[in-house]
């Protein structure tokens, strides 16, 4: 249970860690969308581990396999099938923790839930099994380019270390440094953080920050699946999330209505708002400006220190750090963002179409 | 569209606010449950208005009918509809705004996406509608009784104005004032702000959290629908909430794993963590430590305050402040925050039980 | 659980043979259809009961109050509630079947499956429940006449009485007798065998006849929710209903390929097929021909003598017939089945329009 | 859209006919099931082509492979992905039909729904499909197993040779002869007249019974959900299924209710009917007896004489027959019927323990 998320854009995926292969099949994309296998090998590797000195060391080429859906290069309405074979599963490198739970992983709660796990490099519960939401989002986004909406996120914190604000930065940029903050200086000193905490054995959490520009006005379906509120699902179900805002987010908890509320003007014949504190989203359903959001990254939990836990029998033991891991998660995080922020998009385009019927 | 809540627990309302009636269908409360009404009205009591000097002063009632679903006081496993008529709708008061958008309400979004709207007190978008969101979490809070879960949630900011962590606080205080701050010298404070603020004709954001005790090991369900991710849609789909964030929250994103990492101890024959950053939730499932989050919520959209705008013909005007409203929402939030974690953890533990079949 | 139908055009009913009220929440309607009321009331009392001397003579005005989800006489987009009070529960004549199970009623099963059960009047098993179904139904129907569909039923059998197939009937004349058979010849006949079964205090079967037509070719979404697979659903989701049969039915099965085939044609500009042993649906999905299928109805379980069974303490007992009854259900069916059928189709015209995005 | 089944044992299948690889996910299954693989084979080879002179000479192996899901030999709780790859996909025998819609096949409604189709082989709206609802339907079996739950079905009627009642035969003799009837000299007659109408190059419809033994009181969640509806539901997506009937099914409506109705008696301690025309069900909820229902499939559509039709550009064409096919569809039907009917039964089993709460 809970391994698809969308209502008619929907997606269903599968695979662990060190299993065959993980995996997804899109169900509700629209036919006759021109699916460019490179920009979603493109988008798989955004993601790959190995990329540079910031990210884990695991070697995985994510080659995709299309099984169905796809009839002379487009979509046919169809289920679109995706495969990605596991390729570097060292599973000799687990085996030490089969009965012992990791601390802050998901070992215990799947155990208990379970009454089995499959302990191979996390199973399910590994943040590998993301590799198949940036494969679907990928067709998402060639979907949604299609109407005009694009999908942008990027790294605005690390640590204590902050970019600016989305309007004063250059997103184009973002892919210009390892650490996917467009911001170059900030950037540098990421790096620096980051680099320090990897010597250190540690690991630092941070933020990603995401922003859709081009929505159409009326995305969105009050009172329980409004636009934020899906977002925010998306975001959550992300390895390693703890928290989503969006527009002023908790920032806005310490304003004024006077100060807070978006006045409205004419800018030609367009309607638009003076600021944007609502971040795009008026009463759960966008308003046509820029939607932009926060989601907050805790630090990865493997460490490469010793921790006390206790194991499968109840014995409390020491699991001592081993394996391959990211210093940092929040640079490879960034695709996974746009990913799910735009099957959420896809998915509320079309339930907004069904309406269309007057 | 996107008025039903949960899978198996699951509710479905209606209603606006200067209609007849709003109300909720709850579908799946299981069988045998005593329905104890007194304590349904008593937390439709905590969500009313013209509660105290601090929330708006119009006069609901908010009488509650059961129209089916319960016999000889218990629940019968078919639906239980639950309707509130409206009293106080006042409608001339909104007349004003019939052909003008409010700004950082959802008048324009709503009349953009569906062609019309009921602009009577903000129609479908007020928060009144969350009167039959409480009527259905009581009754869930009923079942999660039966099952020693325990639901909670108070006033932690105001503005700039914090209560301690939630360790250190006595929840059970949570109702011994207006503003709904377990410790009274912070909700001294934070009741004379929003008076200022009120005095001012303006309005002031805030903070609720939201703790959950008792919750076995288990709920939630991977990989999308992660407790923490429903959790986070539940609270984002209420009415001016901008953020959501579970145990270290964003705060999380600037430590490093070897201060954030839960060590797993021994407490007599129980597995617990030392610490409780997971905030409960390891890999999207309980873990069995209490469930903590903040959820941000805006300063309200109604100001007295005169603001720039358009109209329906896209003429630029000038909207004036009228009409009954919050000086700062939170004070009746806590009790709509309790409704939609219960119905959150009522669902999870339902589907729980479905795989226990082994 | 179990009590919503449809994805798009959603509806959720609750509310039992002789509790309050019984009624339907309707989300996903779109914005801007007119309702008519009087056609919504038409529609209910052709279902309700006491109509002639062949239904129940039960009196039930079946008085609607709409209370949400409309505005100045159109739907706004947001759930519309519909309410009907129940008047005539005579709660006493059925005090003494409280403790015994009625033959082929729900009584075993929902005791059985719920541990306790509203015995009054059959509870929620009753088919006082379909009365929410006709009501959402007539917006469906109000809405598909928007479109230019239509929906019909019609009475073709009655016990071992037949009427011709349906391309040589004038369905307009449906409503010209009691029975709602359009052959006023055929409809004698099954009025005097309804009305001599119920002479002797027992009850009959029949088959219910619906035929769609202006439906736009491309609705149903294979491979699972193919047309006629939820057409088939909500009709055996009626009460009494055994069987579905749609096109050429179990009939086929005797059929050979170069028989049974609907070879294709032009008329003008149109493509036609020959035949329609099809039933309007290839492949799960509409092909613009006339959509037909029959629904199949046992006799009534009620009937006024004595039967062998048990009680709740599982001691052997006689139930005494007692209460109102139909003798036969097909004539008041015939809105139901209507009713359903609207249901269906409105729900798969959104989902197809959702597809429209190239 | 479409491409999902059941609610929390829910499969998700994709693939054409004459892609890469056709195969499903299974989302739901409970963590615990001894998963053997050898069984999973068997029930595919049960439907795969070429098994005798009566069925299609088109050669598949359906050699599945598990790719997630199930470590060390037992489910984890995680979706299980099944893969089946296509082998003789002879692209080039239809290429002639590429433009031409056949009668009675998909190709006309798929072309205009979706804008374009695969027809390699039908694509899609293959039964080819099916493979993938066998390989779940052989997990659900595995699990309903582990609850003495036994789905069985077997061809009762091909063309106008009917076999006796259900309760007149031994089914465990269904795998003795090629048609898949237990009666053997009904199962001589049936193999007669395939052959004979194979040797016509035409085809034949006919009927397959289900039967499912051993279901506990409880199962279906009523109104919309009733275990009958769901049923009819599940056989109505089966390529070619023009119907369905359960207990007396349209043979009841010529029943009077004192025939019909099911008197309960005692045997031992066990409530148990006299008779069962309600097939095992009441109000929707199996009680416990046998459950069993008939699905009539329509002649398969593809015959190898010329047909009349359109081509793309709406031309009036001839489509000769061509490629391979089954003369009649029954024999391998009858696993399929099987394992619809299994993902049912465990989709309601799980939901059903669900409520199992007080």
């Amino acid at each position: 249970m809970g391994n698809s998320f969308g209502q008619l854009f929907k997606i269903t995926t599968f695979g662990e860690s060190h299993g065959a292969a993980i995996g997804v099949t899109i169900d509700g994309c629209p036919a006759g969308i021109q699916l460019d296998e490179k920009f979603i090998q493109s988008e798989l590797d955004r993601r790959k581990p190995g990329q540079s000195k910031i990210t884990t060391q695991r070697k995985e080429e994510d080659k995709f396999e299309i099984l169905s859906g796809v009839f002379e290069g487009r979509s046919t309405g169809m289920p679109i099938a995706i495969l990605i074979r596991n390729k570097d599963a060292k599973s000799k490198d687990y085996s030490h923790i089969a009965d012992k739970f990791r601390p802050s992983h998901a070992d215990y709660t799947y155990e208990k839930k379970y009454g089995l796990r499959d302990y191979r490099g996390g199973g399910r519960s590994s943040a590998r099994e993301t590799a198949a939401r940036v494969a679907a989002g990928a067709i998402a986004k060639l979907f949604l380019k299609s109407i005009g909406v694009d999908v942008n996120a990027y790294v605005s914190k690390v640590g204590d270390v902050s970019a600016p604000h989305y309007t004063q930065l250059d997103i184009s940029k973002t892919e210009s440094n390892i650490v996917r903050c467009p911001d170059q200086k900030t950037a540098d000193r990421m790096i620096e953080l980051i680099d320090s905490v990897r010597k250190d054995q540690d690991t630092i959490g941070g933020v990603v920050t995401g922003i859709i520009k081009g929505t159409p006005v009326g995305l969105g379906e009050p009172v329980f699946d409004k636009l934020h509120a899906e977002l925010g699902k998306a975001m959550l179900s992300i390895n390693a999330v703890k928290g989503f805002e969006y527009g002023s987010g908790f920032h806005g908890t310490t304003m004024r209505g006077s100060q807070h509320n978006d006045e409205y003007i004419k800018e030609g014949n367009q309607v638009k708002t003076k600021t944007n504190h609502s971040g795009g989203i008026q009463g759960g359903i966008s308003n046509g400006e820029d939607i932009y959001f926060n989601v907050a990254f805790k630090p990865v939990a493997t460490i490469m220190k010793d921790q006390q836990s206790v194991d499968k029998e109840g014995n409390e033991v020491t699991v001592s750090g081993k394996g391959r891991h990211d210093p940092c998660v929040v640079p490879r995080a960034v695709p996974i963002v746009e990913a799910m922020a735009a099957l959420v998009i896809a998915d509320f385009y079309m339930i907004g179409q069904s309406g269309k019927l007057r």
